[in-house]
């Protein structure tokens, strides 16, 4: 009978009964009605991590910046264009959440003041632009008291281990999946990547591979981490 | 016979045995490998410009920044980033230009130094960015001895009429195509526009349309215009 085997494999996935949020995409950050600061991301690895997850049983909400990706099928997902809209998606029901994986590449900084009106282009060979620090998404997740399992990424373009291990620390996360962006044959807007996944217990190197089969061998790695935690 | 027809058919296009050269898109101006300042210019108008050029029987050279629009076909399509990569496409060839229309949204600005590693995200609270004013592309090309019949657009959010007048003096163009960018029903991303056309004798608004029909209005415009030159 496909239902009931079709119900057994959920029932014996590996993240069935989970909650998992998963952030994906850019960020942009409005500096008038026409024009922003954004970053390459394409959102490939944040979806394909959503529809791992499913795959796995869990409950996914996908919260996505401004992406060419169709909204993956039968996944619930809201689209955000600012950081600070997706602080907002990423607290909505946090408390029903187990896994909270931040796949975004969140601006860090934003315009201080949005203009109402197109800024007109003056006389002046060069511009002051003022910034101010956009919240930490994945680090204001960690640092609430039931907090979620936090999987965080560590996009670098050198001594990416370094980085990751200190962010990993730095932000009260559980696991950090370190890429080096500064490789053109992997990482943003590409269909592959190579990953090192960092815990507070150790190591591991991924082989490059496709983002689609890398996203179900880290759903993999979360699924085996979350469950020891007992929480 | 088929071929005849066609053939005869191209003699009679209004911009037959003319060269065109379109701008297209947004461009985007590097701040360090990962991110960069754009605008939302989709690309729909230009590309549609580009159609329609080649359908009135133009040679088309399309000068594309980062869009999601597939490449027309059987049109010369050059895909650029920056605002200077930009200049450099519309300046290459161009004594053999006839007609050029800059419909890109070209960034204003350009940080003033781009970064070879990826920012680190400081202590700071804000941050201060410095930029550069980007070459002016139309005024460029408008400012040639034998400069091609230049037609300029002006994406505005207020004083619309205004501001394209002085735009078209100032930058000693042929003709501006004035748009309302404030309006969310048409410009940036939507696939309608209605826009007004404005030369140095008068100016004429059409009422809005998808950007295809507006595209083909605006070739004819634009040949009606060009032809008493007598170049």
């Amino acid at each position: 009978d496909i239902a009931l085997l079709t119900a057994a494999q959920f029932e014996s996935g590996t993240l069935t009964g989970k909650t998992v949020f998963i952030t994906a995409g850019p960020t942009r950050e409005a500096l008038d009605p026409v024009r922003y600061i954004s970053n390459h991301s394409s959102g490939k690895m944040g979806y394909a991590l959503a529809q791992a997850a499913a795959e796995a049983g869990a409950k996914v909400k996908l919260i996505s910046g401004p992406v060419t990706l169709p909204p993956p099928a039968r996944i619930e997902t809201i689209t955000v264009e600012s950081a600070q809209e997706m602080l907002e998606a990423s607290l909505q029901g946090l408390a029903h959440c187990d896994i909270f994986i931040a796949a975004a590449a969140v601006a860090d900084y934003r315009p201080t003041a949005v203009s109402e009106h197109k800024i007109k282009k003056g006389s002046e060979e060069i511009m002051e632009l003022h910034l101010v620090k956009n919240p930490d998404i994945v680090a204001t997740v960690a640092s609430m008291e039931n907090k979620p399992f936090t999987v965080g990424f560590a996009a670098e373009t050198r001594d990416v281990l370094k980085y990751a291990k200190d962010k990993l620390t730095r932000k009260n996360l559980d696991m950090i999946i370190a890429n080096d962006v500064s490789r053109n044959d992997i990482g943003f807007n590409s269909d592959e990547n190579a990953v090192t996944v960092v815990t507070h217990s150790g190591a591991e190197t991924l082989p490059q591979t496709s983002k689609r089969k890398l996203a179900t061998q880290l759903i993999d790695h979360i699924a085996n981490q979350y469950t020891p935690l007992a929480r």
